[in-house]
């Protein structure tokens, strides 16, 4: 497919009236064909009035109409073939096997979405049949349903092109709600953006739905990002990226004349931490435990939101012979381009300011990697005290870098917990003989993160009904939610009930003939169809 | 009962240090004893840690204690007996029939929280199993709860003394979550409430729980309002009240440090159309339609968030008669006693504004009361274009007034409904031969209500499972949940995912034997226990 360079707005290209942007290929430092011209605010109303006008069909369609486009997406995603892989790399440096893999979530992330529509759940249908012998007043018949909020922005990730991006894990869920979808492409990954778009808007043409449902926007960054949440069509916002650019979002939907939810998934320091049993114990290997730390800091060059930036080791022999072992593996690493040369610079300033930090020390640093933009991974150490006192040593450094804490007693790491900001995740590696000394922490994390892991690594975050990518303020703005698996699709309904309405004005939904088979709660009580 | 006069923290009565305030009659404009001492910001934080160092055990107690509590507290309201009825009259200027009403849905909700504990799908139980064998990588094991978010501080509303305060609803839903509840008594019932605050404070000593489950503050109105939203031990909000004092709680609580939500229901018009059928049809019968509207903006002298202030009557004959029989219905009507003076005062500047605005006449109007702050009820006219263009004609008056407007097709009542702000309730009055008019304006309302109510009135909230009351902004601050019904307990919860966490370190609701028979999702299927 050529690439075009243009919006794509409710089906149509659209040549932006504003200033072009390039792709750039980080590993080579090289800007990469077509411009890309980038819309004005008065063409981002075309965006979300086309959104608009789509939401009242799209908002009521019917479930096997709607699974089959979004099945439909994944299937036109798979048929761009290579060129997506290949353009992807190009724009963000990350190695093909990485963005083969992140391919297949997202194509399987919009077939999962595809079956819980079919299934219902997230209707949320409730009756209280009326009771009109009840005593001292009569009950009328009430029904419930969770109706979509209306059109969503939704905004790219750097760090997934693909999963968290024009066809990721917000938008999918946002369309499977009945959400008509306005994407603000990221400017690092235009290109891949656009393919995908196409995918999506091909889906809309050939399941007949309203154009609207679907428009891809370039802009420049911060501003047309802000006009869009600001734009009184939009009803919720799904953003991953910088707690700065999330946050200024979050107030902009706060200080509208309509407040709408925003959904920024911002930033994680996802703490591991490592006991006594986890390096001598029976099972223990302080090697292999050392490489998959090293591993999963420097996995896609440590460009995830649930990379472990914090790991705390106990003191004592056990926790020096692992210190030495993650410099080992450090050491042999050599650095893999980031997605930007701006990621890159950030990396730099904030490794600086931790490795020049009160109390802290580097631990071990891999080699410069051999491309532009590929700094040498770097682990840093200290001790709890300092980690209590320090701000800096709080602050999240998205990339290959990460901090060994070393405690010695576990009043140390409740008080570390409880020092804490929120968290995605909070990973333990212990065996059962640390049980005791660990059950009290799980009520302390539970209150910091959205996922414990156990005996795993917090990276690689599995699609599934159970999983929660969500997590206290600063790692999202908002904590009653996930970004990740099914429960996603949650963000975008409202509850509506219907008190006595005759079947010819109630919602199909709800009818008592239960048309889509839905699961319903009746007077309480959950009701197979 | 004696009443004390003072707070009532964590099981202890706490004598404030700030200035002392009475509740007064507004019936008779006269103060009742005793004086309520003040609680100063120091003294608040006694109430916040009290409740944070509650969390760990209230929010893991075994379902049939935490329901046990719920139904003692419901036992004891009861056990205070005539004296809470007594005293309510006193401070409200209520009738004593609606005080004893509003005290059996006050019990019958705390029951029924006790019912949803016991069910227990609240806590959202989900289950992906391990997946060993999968390629081209394993699954680790994925469990999700919903956890209670925290400290929870209630605002009283002051116009339902119970059903909406001490342990009214949104008390009822946090303690069924599982939150500790801080609870801001609204000055103008302070007996009242302390009558209540003893109700749970012996139910939660009864039941063994920590103290600080419940704390009962008196304090300064809008200051130790704003320290108790700031505070952050505090991590949920719910109030009911105006629109200026929610719109102030939600910008504190927005700029934390760590936001937390705020559950405002604020202000709504609660529009009624009435469609000619209503009017002409066989079953038709204007008189009884008038007085049934009356009614509703009389009862409880229009203190009610779901009081109608809007009526769509249709021009023409029948719309003349319809209006002349509410001009019947209301001269009829003497004004009954509003709760407070600066409410009647508020009353009284609302109804100049209304009735001074152009193209607006009076319909209607009974005679004053024959007590203190009992202004006569009032209802005037206008038309569709007038309500279009003048922003006066969309503020609630809170109290017994209201609006009719007089429309021609069903293109002004799609573009009047398109105007509205977000409301509680939409409520359609109308025969089978108005459903194809009606059809297209349910979409419409969707949009901008909680509820539609087809030929009832949408006063007497109903306590069940299929209740939304709720709505868009600002009817309330948070449009995505309801403040009435069961699925209120999900506002005070957020979701936990726990990953391959052996049977030692897993919460007990989602151990594998399932000791609380709980409906769970389990691969993404509803099993039951």
């Amino acid at each position: 497919m050529i690439l075009s360079g243009h919006s794509l707005i409710a089906g149509r290209p659209v040549v932006g009236d504003g200033k072009t942007a390039f792709g750039f290929n980080p590993a080579t430092n090289e800007q990469l064909d077509p411009a890309y011209s980038l819309i004005t605010e008065e063409q981002l109303t075309t965006a979300t009035s086309a959104a608009a006008d789509a939401y009242p069909s799209f908002s009521t369609l019917d479930p096997e109409t709607h699974a089959a486009f979004l099945e439909a997406i994944a299937e036109n995603i798979e048929a761009i073939g290579e060129d997506l892989i290949t353009r992807a790399t190009q724009e963000t440096g990350l190695p093909t096997a990485r963005l083969t893999g992140e391919r297949a979530r997202t194509t399987a992330q919009l077939r999962l979405f595809a079956a819980v529509v079919r299934q219902g759940d997230h209707r949320g249908i409730r009756i209280d049949p009326a009771l009109p012998d009840r005593t001292p007043t009569p009950r009328a018949d009430i029904r419930q349903r969770q109706i979509p909020l209306g059109p969503v922005a939704v905004f790219g990730a750097s760090n997934f092109p693909l999963a968290f991006s024009t066809a990721g894990g917000d938008t999918a869920s946002a369309l499977a709600a009945g959400c008509p979808v306005v994407f603000k492409a990221h400017n690092a990954h235009p290109g891949t953006s656009e393919l995908v778009g196409h995918a999506i808007t091909k889906a809309v043409t050939d399941q007949g739905l309203h154009p609207g449902v679907f428009s891809l926007i370039y802009g420049p960054g911060a501003s047309i990002g802000q006009a869009l949440v600001a734009d009184p069509n939009i009803k919720a916002v799904g953003f991953t990226g910088s707690q700065a650019a999330g946050t200024a979002l979050t107030r902009t939907a706060a200080n509208r004349p309509e407040p709408i939810p925003v959904y920024a998934e911002m930033s994680s320091l996802n703490p591991v931490i490592v006991f006594e049993g986890a390096l001598t114990g029976p099972t223990a290997n302080i090697d292999t435990l050392a490489q998959q730390y090293v591993a999963a800091v420097t996995g896609s060059s440590g460009q995830l939101c649930t990379s472990p930036g914090l790991l705390f080791a106990p003191t004592g022999d056990a926790g020096d012979k692992f210190a030495a072992a993650v410099n080992h593996a450090i050491t042999t690493c050599a650095g893999q381009t980031m997605l930007t040369e701006s990621i890159a610079g950030s990396w730099h300033t904030g490794t600086e300011a931790l490795g020049s930090a009160d109390g802290v020390t580097v631990l071990g640093q891999g080699a410069d990697g051999q491309t532009h933009n590929a700094p040498a991974p770097a682990i840093y150490a200290t001790q709890v005290k300092d980690f209590l006192t320090n701000e800096i040593l709080h602050q999240e450094i998205f990339g290959a870098a990460s901090l060994v804490i070393r405690y010695t007693t576990t009043e140390d790491l409740l008080t570390a917990i409880t020092r804490l900001e929120g968290q995605l995740t909070a990973t333990l590696h212990l065996t059962n003989h640390d049980y005791p000394t660990a059950a009290p922490l799980i009520p302390a994390l539970e209150q910091k993160v959205g996922r414990i892991i156990v005996n795993g690594w917090p990276t690689g975050v599995e699609v599934g009904h159970a999983m929660v990518h969500g997590g206290p303020y600063p790692a999202t703005s908002d904590t009653r939610t996930t970004s990740v698996g099914t429960l996603a699709i949650n963000r975008f309904l409202r509850p509506v009930a219907y008190q006595n309405l005759p079947t010819e004005l109630l919602p199909t939904p709800l009818h008592n003939t239960n048309p889509w088979h839905l699961n319903r709660l009746i007077n309480g009580q959950p009701t197979a169809p």
